[in-house]
């Protein structure tokens, strides 16, 4: 749907330079945006991109110029674009309500009629399903699992028993909710699986990403807290607890009984021991490991992970490490000399 | 289902303190439990819930007393409670034998009638269904499959033709068996496929963690000895052997026909490189990167790995780098001095 | 098919030491290779299995010997075998073209007469499908995604709305192709999700595997150029461009608009952050972790990647670093003394 510039500028925030009445048809990325596209430029390295750009109108940071663009100018550019996202265009694909008829719906399940149930979808017995949940083609949903408002899994999810899933809730294609824990006890010179026979409990607004494992707890639940977003592959065992607003990125692996604070924030491949605690707003820098535990607030990097600006400090050092290792035969060699 | 107490300490091996004819409901943790729930006490980190702890009664270590809960005391209470909970619950989930309608099933595959097969699960051609076969919905399994009895395939499994799955082998939602491993020459400056012809042979009482990938062979077969157990996400690459009883945590990867010798241990994400031998006993700890082969019994840290006790010494030292660096700027300094 | 061994040298580029018309009826390993198998001793490393081998010919390098086996004789054994391979079999299993009743097939959807849709496939309106496609058991293909001739969708894989195939590619089992981005914006202290209304475009020939998760680009396009070929359980995030002919080992990750050159290497389990470029042809060896960017033809290693002589250089002293540290108070326990 197209916007006049004036429009999208009160609606970001943002401070208008050129012609209000101007109409914005679509986003688009700088290189490849034409006539009546709006696009942005989120910091100095891609100044120079305002002079060959085709695009109508950029959001910029303060103190930038155009002849050609109209300009629509506030601190954060990329959160100005991120906001002119949400105006033009919807959050998630569009659905049409309804049940497809390959799905296949246990007994006595209520579907409100603002829901849709896709094809080959699965619904258990006991399953509660709230209004406007999405339930795409092939996804899996295990007996007694409740599905909160505005909730939508995509294609091929599992969802396995007495999981119980918030409002506003969305995973992704192929991740798998509520498979059983890695607990084994060593009988007999075997390893004999313990019974899983906790949950997970998902509360309103977290979003798992596509091929995330999220495992039921072995007593109690593993909950991932309001607000929380997981990106794909991430592996989250059996008893962790991941606080609200908390961001994993892709192929993060917390082992068993793991505690996430508040709002921290797990770089890509990051992996944390059993049993830790990660504080609020700790952030741990990308493939860090982490093997014990952090402080609120902390910034840690590495394997063992360490404050970042002492690892950093380090792996400085090491670049001149062989130089180093030089000196120390020199003084060697010159004491050897000396004396 | 209730136990008397006294029946609980007989069958898990503890030491009675407490009333034999307690009524025991269920296991509970033990922030949680309440009235007729027993819990447990794991280690000293944990002594101070035993005052708090609402259990009726606790499994603890010796050395330990209470005027308000029963005791069964044991010298590993980890221990002691799996195997309360294997005398509680079921280690699987419970399921009805039938055929669901959806399910397809190719012309003349025998299903025992102490089977469970899912909605729209699809078993191919060929295949050999054993007793007490459980292949859940949206599963596939491909032409010519043998499974063992008593073995699980959960949901949205895919496993690739000609595979052969032992007995209790379970295999958790999302996994795949027997896509074809990575192999490609280079020819006329493009990757050409190497036919892919072997097989992916999974022995007896094997766990498999869900979205688990594990590939066939080029020719002959992928290994997974008697009752490995293997966590969610792990790659393994065409060809790998693994030693039965090895463990393999999550988002380990495995390239080509790499061996892991028996009991050995992977933690998280660590990753070995192609064509190397894990010995028997090895402990890799989280993260290592292997790029060598590892001897019987060593337990190595570290990309690449080296023997753990060097490795933490290595880290232990590099936490004081930078005062070790003025260190050496300070003796050349009074060198220069000297000289 | 059997090849008389005359043909296999011919077709292979290999010099013949033995029986042109002896008839080779299999490939095999060399260890369990019989009488009327072909296999091949790669490197000197496996030389010793010469003398024991039951196969009747063996593809090797110059100057080895044998006097119980045909030779066929080329630099490079291993590029032999994988020729060998491909003439005796084909590099992807056969499948009858046709669609399988309980395929779910949208309206107006032209199925070209050779191709073969699975059980339980899902193809949605608008999706155009090449001649020769082969979309396997429990697929789904969401609305508009355009798959080229020849390409091959196998089971469980999900592939979103408007996704681009080329043609001759492959998607291994449970791959997620254009799933949303990981986008979100901080508002009113929550994450709010940007739209992603971009695409995914697969060029022709390439390979992607097993469990792999390739996000669709926030606006324009995630492309993975012509030739690329992506192991297991790589995550590819939103606005990547993955160059022709890359290679990406099991387990890598990229953040967000990173680019990756032409022919470049990624072995397993490598993490690159967020709109960095790794050049054309660069290396980056095994769990590397990139935070800038890489030039042409550079080899890295380690987290953070340093150039590979140097970082191995760093690990080589690394080992002795105790032994340095005591050398360094030694020589300050001799300028104490000699002072």
């Amino acid at each position: 749907m197209p916007f006049k510039l004036g429009r999208v500028a009160k609606e970001i925030g943002a401070e208008l330079n050129g012609d209000p009445d101007l109409v914005i048809n679509n986003l688009a990325p700088i290189e490849e945006a034409s006539e009546g596209e709006l696009s942005f430029i989120a910091g100095k390295k891609h100044r120079k991109l305002l002079e060959k750009t085709k695009a109508s109108a950029l959001i910029v940071y303060p103190g930038l110029k155009s002849d050609t663009c109209s300009l629509l100018i506030l601190d954060d550019p990329q959160l100005g674009f991120a906001r002119a996202m949400r105006l033009f265009y919807s959050p998630y694909p569009e659905v049409n309500p309804g049940v497809e008829k390959s799905a296949i719906i246990a007994e006595g399940i209520n579907v409100p009629s603002d829901c849709y149930i896709g094809h080959n979808a699965v619904i258990s017995s006991g399953v509660g399903i709230g209004n406007g949940v999405e339930i795409h083609a092939g996804a899996f949903v295990g007996e007694n699992v409740k599905i909160g408002d505005g909730s939508r899994l995509y294609q091929n999810v599992t969802v396995c028993r007495d999981v119980m899933i918030g409002g506003q809730v969305v995973i992704y294609p192929n991740a798998v909710i509520g498979s059983e824990g890695f607990g084994y006890a060593r009988e007999d010179n075997r390893h004999v699986k313990i019974p899983q026979i906790g949950t997970v409990i998902i509360e309103d607004y977290v979003e798992i990403g596509a091929g995330t494992t999220i495992d039921r707890a072995t007593l109690g639940a593993t909950v991932i807290g309001k607000g929380a977003i997981i990106d794909n592959l991430v592996q989250i065992a059996h008893n962790c607890r991941i606080g609200r607003g908390a961001i994993l990125c892709a192929q993060v692996g917390l082992a068993g009984s793991t505690i996430v604070g508040e709002n921290a924030i797990l770089a890509g491949q990051v992996g944390v021991a059993g049993h830790l605690t990660v504080g609020n707003g700790a952030i741990l820098q990308a493939q860090s490991g982490v093997a014990s535990d952090i402080p609120d607030g902390s910034v840690q990097f590495g394997t063992p992970s360490r404050e970042a600006y002492l690892a950093h400090k380090i792996e400085a050092i090491l670049n001149k490490l062989p130089d180093y290792i030089s000196r120390i035969k020199q003084l060697e060699s010159k004491l050897k000399n000396n004396s």
